[in-house]
């Protein structure tokens, strides 16, 4: 286990110079309907605003269309997810994500997304994606298009 | 490490009669707006169930109102979630979600949820609350009220 | 024009009473989630709810399954809506929707849906249903089936 | 009624182009989950992109700050909604939303906005937000800050 996932498994913030440089970000808004009675983000909009990540992470990073997958009936949703709440956020902070591929496997995708406000990590997750056909509803190979681009992603992030 | 404790670590389903008898109970349903364009339960969507079983929980289980917490500027949100898609569900069906108190800490509460579709493990997450001051944000110990109940519910369970 | 439609179009709330005992009702609960930093219930949660008292409709007033519709590719999806939110709710409220059929047309379910809290009407909505095909998304006639329980149900309610 | 009026009430989209050039656009994405299983963008999701669109027209015409009214509890909750969904959205597909204000009452503000994909209008709503207190939950006065900024808005749009 490499210090990083010890420091990553400890919840203690990573600054947004420790990731890779050629990790791609991306910033989203934390809007007023995010936000709970309680003030602050909920922890449910989190885990839509990280899928609105992902889905553009596709164009942004691996140069593929996310939606043109759904379309073809093959699911990309989640066997796992994790996610640590570092800091509250609040309507009108703006979140810079990174996306970092963990490991790719025979069915699935483990991405690592740090959301940072400033310099201050907020928050940091842990998805599993398994490629699935979403006509049987039952795991398939990751379609090589798909495994080579998310490789090619995480070998120019070393 | 107990062996339900292996055993949850490792994604086997576990069957609804493996679950404490005394434990508290509620059924929800999936609904059209629950899932997505795939035709399944959005992973977000069931976070957000989740909340909802949590809100019930406290009036059904615990004898407290969830929201006069919130009223109080009591904050009940998330340090730490995590979740263990097992089976895709579809609009129709119906989850049985139990509740199970793992841990009481001093600022925090930690549950696990399981959520069966019949017989099926369909769903299962552990949820790290924490008390805050919903003033400053920042964790405040768990009030005594809440843990007193929230203790005697875990003993019940035993 | 009739003299409730002229109330109805004024924003003066109508008391249960005033409703066809008839029509079909049912419960739901404003859930923390659905309230928003300003401490009520967020307008947009209001049109989910509906959805799903539209969806539990189906088979508890018309003995249909809402779900086969979508599984079966007919879209139930809506041209137009209007809703008066008459009275602000809180987290903790029960609203008491009761579903009024307007008009059936060629390819459209117009309902009227009355929100209530206790005496109190909340929320009241007109909602224009088109049946469509989900596979070319262009309107189609209202399949018979549905055609006559609506009907049948409109009915029923006079 | 302006031949404007007249049209809008008939379900006739109008071109980008027949609407003020002055007036403020905003482009948002129609994302995987905002659609549902019949494969378009869910009603209840358009209410969220555009009270989402307003947040920002707060800033990006007005010079004010929407997060700043609710934090001094000045609530910006709707009265009345009324939406007609002239095309059914696809994920992928990208909305420019248009500002327009109808009119500013006392404790009201009455907008308009039209949603085109490309130059096909897919929706177009008219929403009437209250100014309330959010602590008394009564509608107050439109603040003289804010009206001032609707107006001028408003007349720079004619």
């Amino acid at each position: 286990m490499s210090s990083f996932a010890a420091t990553a498994s400890q919840r203690i913030p990573v600054a947004p110079e420790a990731l890779p440089v050629a990790a791609w970000r991306t910033e989203v808004k934390v809007r007023f309907s995010h936000c709970d009675p309680a003030g602050i983000a909920y922890f449910a909009s989190y885990f839509d605003l990280m899928n609105g990540v992902i889905e553009d992470w596709y164009p942004g990073a691996l140069g593929l269309d996310y939606h043109q997958f759904i379309r073809e009936r093959v699911g990309l949703g989640y066997a796992h997810v994790q996610c640590d709440f570092l800091r509250p956020c609040l309507m009108g902070d703006r979140l810079t994500f990174t996306v970092i591929v963990e490991r790719v496997g025979r069915a699935s995708i483990e991405l690592r997304l740090h959301g940072h406000r400033g310099d201050e990590e907020a928050v940091r997750a842990r998805l599993v994606i398994v490629t699935t056909s979403a006509i049987e509803n039952r795991p398939i190979p990751v379609p090589p298009l798909l495994r080579d681009a998310v490789v090619r992603y995480q070998e120019s992030c070393r």
